[in-house]
């Protein structure tokens, strides 16, 4: 029986122009992380259990990852993140590296998860993070970065936001402001994490079966409900807006509005998932209708260095996901023409493959990049099989052109044809 | 317990210093496969079982591939190999795509084996194919690349050797020539491919196992190792000089040798593992004395799109391994410097970090990768950091340089010191 050509469930083949498409986009994201001062990393895409098992979040670790026992009994994952890893990497060289240490990865992540919209079991993902700063700038520097991503892209302001909050504000308005118990606020910081996902009664039906009966007695359910209305940090309560995270809320605000960043917002709601993150989270969201859903991620984790035996490191870093990236600019009608690398298609008239050799070699020394069609058929099909190949141009190659060192170009687009030597013709590609 | 920071056994981190190695090598291969009009394609890690057990050899797949079963019950596979990947791409859109068909990609390859010099449990592989040519220009195409692919790398032609072969060619000596069963042949194959590994007795006495009684008391032993004495076509016998392998190895030297290409020759012990190779097959081999062996290899596999229930197609392929290439370079010392993407680190003086945005922005406005120190220490300390994180150049700005638009920047390995505006010193810095 015949092998079937598909490629594992969830995952993508990227043929020649899905490779461009995703070689465009890293290559925006590359240029303007390196803009910023930072400098490349990568890891193995299979690593031990442990490290993920201590941090990520029990759902992704339980329910969502690629496990499996390699030969020598080591209990194996095929990372579904780069966070533990890179924190791993930090712990490693903790003593030599100099901080602030800026890096950034764009690894291939696997989830076993059914497969829908957005989200696929395999994606790549760029994460940046920078280790070493305590306070507010940290944030400020990453989420600039991100607002000149967009604009690298050529998105508007209008075609996306950024929703900021932070897990020590959400922490002292559950424990300390509410008084709820550790096991209490966790439920709750999960089910906020999904309620933009569930009807409005079936999330205040799950902070109810949360709730202790004292709790449920008292005003808890009520005053958490209109916390989560906040839409700035002044609609918080008065008790809540003279804590500290509030203060450094307010200076990452702040300091993104003077930078001109103007679609910042607070939102307390938000509380991405994983269960390192110890201070300011954040997400960008896509603004249109048929995409409203956060694209990418991030917040300050400063405890994860630490459990690799070193001293910790402060940290803030973000994700950002090829698919939902390439959703986004599909979407808004960002993505750009990408045109095959090849530009230069050589159709051989006559037995003159040995005789061409020289002709090729010298516009590909010239910096052309150019595909030799040795099929010895026609002409006619020779071009044809250019315009398959989506090449632009053609070049004519018979015993004439050789011995006279003029040659014919054609463009099969426009259909103008240009005759010259190879450094004219080179001119007339660029 | 604190967590290890090690990777996963076998495996590398990439830190900056070694990513940038990384894509220097790949930046140079990607360069000469484009010039030869080669387009760049990408598939999932996680192939099913399935489609390496058809050909790919038992050895690979029974010892030395990581197989685990997913959630769902499916056998799956960390790919070993990228030829039967690309190979189910091409046969799942083998009517839309155009031919010659020329692809590349440098996939990440997971082995389970004993790590060794030059052979990780993981590497990186730049593979590049050849779909639609029945003749020898295919070949010649594809060993013309690696060619330059070493002149490009700054490599000489006495630093390696291209070894070519002919599968076609074993196969008439086994099988028709000395007249040894399908079973012995392919046995013998598998000694060849291990002579230069093993001592020559064993490998006398490992054919001697191989052969059958009426095999071993005929000339076929004495017959079989004066072939593998050959080190050109005419040291064969005439009967077998006379088969069309001959005839096509000799097209592909001679092809080569037209070309300027002095470095390849014929070595009738060439086998390559794979079980799927149907015609030529060829090495590139270190002639450095401490490394003297395989770091790329390929060749004709002309049944392996077939298995995916449409019409077979033609193909020639290599893969060249990162490590391999690394140590080959390292040894011939054709390693370059590589600076570090980041030229400039800007050192704050007082309280200015929101002064100096404009200037920073600028900065990098006009191309300069810039990091900056927002800790508040001193400026000699600043200074320290930047000398560790291997960043050429300081840039300090106050108050005074935000007021009068005049920066310094100063060269930290020279001592050097500029002074001027943002566009006089982007100049400076080119």
């Amino acid at each position: 029986m015949a092998l079937s050509s598909k490629p594992y469930k969830g995952a993508r083949d990227f043929y020649p122009e899905d490779k461009r498409l995703q070689k465009y986009m890293f290559g925006v994201l590359r240029n303007v992380a390196e803009s910023y001062g930072y400098n490349e990393y990568d890891a193995p895409i299979l690593e031990s259990f442990e490290i993920f098992a201590a941090k990520s979040g029990q759902e992704i670790v339980d329910d969502q990852t690629y496990v499996f026992e390699d030969r020598g009994g080591r209990k194996v994952v095929v990372r579904p993140e780069m966070t533990p890893t890179v924190s791993r990497m930090v712990a490693a060289k903790r003593q030599e590296l100099a901080y602030p240490l800026r890096w950034y990865s764009i690894p291939n992540l696997w989830r076993y998860e059914r497969p829908q919209r957005g989200r696929l079991r395999e994606h790549w993902q760029l994460n940046v993070d920078i280790f070493g700063i305590e306070n507010y700038h940290a944030e400020i520097e990453l989420l600039s970065m991100i607002s000149d991503m967009f604009k690298a892209f050529g998105a508007k302001t209008n075609m996306y936001e950024i929703r900021i909050n932070s897990r020590k504000l959400i922490n002292y308005i559950l424990e300390d402001y509410l008084g709820l118990s550790e096991q209490e606020s966790h439920d709750i910081c999960k089910l906020i994490d999904k309620m933009h996902k569930i009807d409005r009664s079936k999330f205040i039906s799950g902070i109810d079966a949360v709730l202790s009966p004292e709790h449920k007695e008292g005003q808890v359910n009520e005053k958490l409900l209109s916390i989560l209305e906040a839409k700035r940090l002044q609609d918080l309560p008065a008790e809540v807006m003279a804590h500290d995270s509030v203060v450094e809320l307010d200076q990452v605000l702040s300091g993104l509005e003077k930078k001109g960043i103007n679609n910042a917002l607070f939102d307390v709601t938000i509380m991405r998932g994983f269960d390192y993150y110890t201070g300011i989270v954040f997400e960008a969201v896509d603004k249109h209708l048929e995409n409203n859903r956060s694209m990418l991620g991030g917040g300050r984790y400063d405890g994860l260095v630490g459990l690799f035996g070193v001293a910790s490191v402060p940290t803030v870093g973000f994700g950002w996901g090829d698919v939902t990236l390439e959703n986004f600019l599909k979407l808004h009608h960002l993505l750009p023409d990408l045109v095959n690398e090849t530009s230069l298609y050589v159709c051989l008239v006559g037995d003159v493959a040995g005789l061409a050799d020289d002709a090729i070699n010298e516009f590909r020394k010239q910096g052309v990049n150019i595909a030799v069609d040795y099929s010895g058929k026609k002409l006619g099909d020779q071009i044809k099989n250019a315009d398959k190949a989506h090449i632009k141009h053609v070049l004519i190659v018979g015993e004439d052109e050789v011995n006279s060192g003029k040659f014919k170009i054609k463009n099969l687009e426009s259909g103008k044809e240009y005759v010259g030597t190879i450094t004219e013709l080179v001119k007339e590609l660029e």
